[in-house]
């Protein structure tokens, strides 16, 4: 199991900040966990994530089970090996790509037929191959399949997909158990979209399985940021203290602090490196769009109180050439720096957690990020 | 001035082993610069480039004053500061794309009309500005403007831009001589097609000049490897034993083997970074294509005799599996190892001049690169 412990718990807010152990070491939380979608986190090598804070990250299971294909993590033992990432890894279950990414055919009690977005190849994704295809990535943390649904979405339709979600979670906790793989923590996913009774009802459901850990998945899915923290602050008391929450697939930087506000352990998102990626550097004193033409001759680093690599080594005017040329340099510096700011975040996070002044650091977080980068 | 000295000479063939001095550090010849066209060899930080073994890397003129412009590099006081290469820098002159991939307005004994790639926008490339421009970027060995022609080329057509060259070049050295920057090192580019008494009488001309080194141009321009090794055989013993021979963008490992043996002693070729990016791993027992099916589940390392990052840490599988998802990862993991292949081909061949066994190195070269890296 992940032998979560609460080291300190703000006074002044539901934050708390803890640690939980993995077969691959020790995870400090509240965490950010960057998304290696197909065995790398694009652009950055285990190393560069190392030295940019990162403590753990994330893989996908639908991706990886379409490419490279089970047979070759198997034959590396493991997604670690093949990687070469020697840290805890955190797998999704492949439900979430599998309703938005693939052509979906036909969802039942059994599970979720589709057909790969690559190739139109057939398969089929049940809770119990979900399982089987994370123990073979030998992930640290594996998630059940779950059905998400979108937003908005009628109560009905709502009410459905968590209590499949629900059943299918079973199914995923009698072959985690059969398998008798206790290094590999299987989460449970609160669904139950908008509605806080919804959510309710499938949290206590999930409760009552005692997993080693919780997750709530189904938000940041089109809904505006209110609605988002509203029903995260509802649900999150909901969910047994003693064991890491984890919210799925977000957010912004704002969004993050929020959450942790509100009692929130673990994130992951796609935004740091995606919006690395598209030119966009978060930084203490907020968001540069490194394309703009005030950047062409600026000698400051992206942001001056970082201490990122980037931010050690090169310029605006630098990192903005390089972008303008796309330049595949341009995606990895900028990857590195905001993956940086993002551990960092939760980095100061948990100090002002610790030391019992977080609403302090909530004040200065908003009073940067509102200031102007310039 | 370059202090070029001779170290060793290999009594076997014209292969030579030596060293200059730059404001920047020392170089051992024989040596191949890495292209870094926009101020970054593509997807590498200098660090990397540095623990891959190059001493030099090269910059290109045109594409530098197109992007970022002379005004921000100037605003860096040159290129090294603003990539953060502390070491050695060639830069050409401009002329080989403005030539090859800028819209040529026009020709004429002033200089060249042309229409920049990315904008349509209109520019002049004199003698002048060609040497301005290096200058600018601090460059530690400048070329002069040259009239390259392709392959084939008839006679008359070779003889005018040759001489065109020459004159281009004096007034090169004028403005060389007169900005008194010695410690920007003018080479002479030989010209001369595939015409050896051509070839004799672009180098005459230019030997005339005293410059600092001498390069031969207008190689691998299209001609068959055995024209150009001929051509270079003929036109290599032409040039100041005293000084470096520079042979520009040529080539193959073969290549570079044969131009040694001939007495080369320096080379530039896109060659190992793009055929990297196109998934081609060159090894000492011959070139892998990585994107084929029998790397699937390979765990060996694309070059098991190999010490660079990229064998050190990662299989066959894994790169194969990076490229086929076309993962930025991919791009630079096989640019390390091709570029590692290759500054540690040129340090193989300097311990083999130094040590009087040039013939006994050759043979196991050719033997190890026709043998199967399977």
């Amino acid at each position: 199991m992940l032998q979560f412990e609460v080291l300190a718990r703000s006074m002044e807010s539901a934050a708390r900040c803890g640690r939980f152990q993995t077969a691959r070491g020790e995870v400090r939380t509240p965490v950010f966990m960057p998304v290696g979608t197909l065995g790398t986190v694009k652009g950055l090598t285990p190393e560069e994530l190392r030295d940019a804070g990162a403590q753990i990250i994330l893989g996908n299971t639908y991706h990886l089970y379409l490419r490279p294909g089970l047979d070759v993590i198997r034959h590396f033992n493991g997604l670690h090996r093949f990687m070469h990432w020697p840290g805890p890894i955190l797998t999704d279950s492949g439900g979430f790509q599998v309703f938005s990414l693939a052509r979906l055919q036909k969802v039942t009690e059994d599970g979720a037929a589709f057909q790969s977005h690559i190739d139109g190849s057939r398969h089929m994704l049940t809770p119990e191959k979900a399982i089987e295809i994370q123990i073979a990535l030998d992930a640290d943390i594996i998630m059940p399949l779950d059905r998400c649904i979108g937003y908005p979405a009628e109560r009905d339709a709502v009410r459905a997909a968590l209590d499949m979600t629900t059943r299918w979670t079973r199914r995923c906790q009698a072959v985690w158990q059969a398998e008798a793989r206790p290094q590999a923590a299987l989460f449970g996913i609160v669904q139950g979209g908008m509605y806080d009774d919804l959510r309710c009802r499938s949290a206590e459901s999930l409760v009552a399985l005692d997993l080693p850990g919780y997750a709530l998945g189904g938000l940041s899915v089109g809904e505006p940021a209110e609605i988002m923290l509203s029903v995260a602050q509802k649900a999150l008391p909901l969910l047994p203290a003693d064991r890491p929450r984890y919210i799925m697939g977000v957010g912004t930087p704002e969004n993050l602090v929020e959450l942790v506000a509100r009692g929130a352990d673990m994130f992951d998102c796609v935004l740091p490196t995606r919006n690395a990626r598209n030119g966009q550097l978060i930084t203490s004193r907020g968001t540069l769009n490194i394309s703009n033409a005030r950047f062409r001759e600026d000698e400051r680093p992206a942001d001056p109180a970082c201490a990122c690599y980037t931010c050690r080594r090169y310029s605006r005017a630098y990192l903005r050439h390089l972008y303008m040329a796309r330049e595949l340099l341009a995606y990895r510096l900028n990857s590195i720096h905001n993956i940086h700011y993002y551990t960092h975040l939760m980095a100061d996070m948990r100090r002002a957690i610790r030391e019992d002044a977080f609403e302090a650091f909530r004040k200065q977080f908003y009073a940067g990020r509102r200031a102007s980068a310039d």
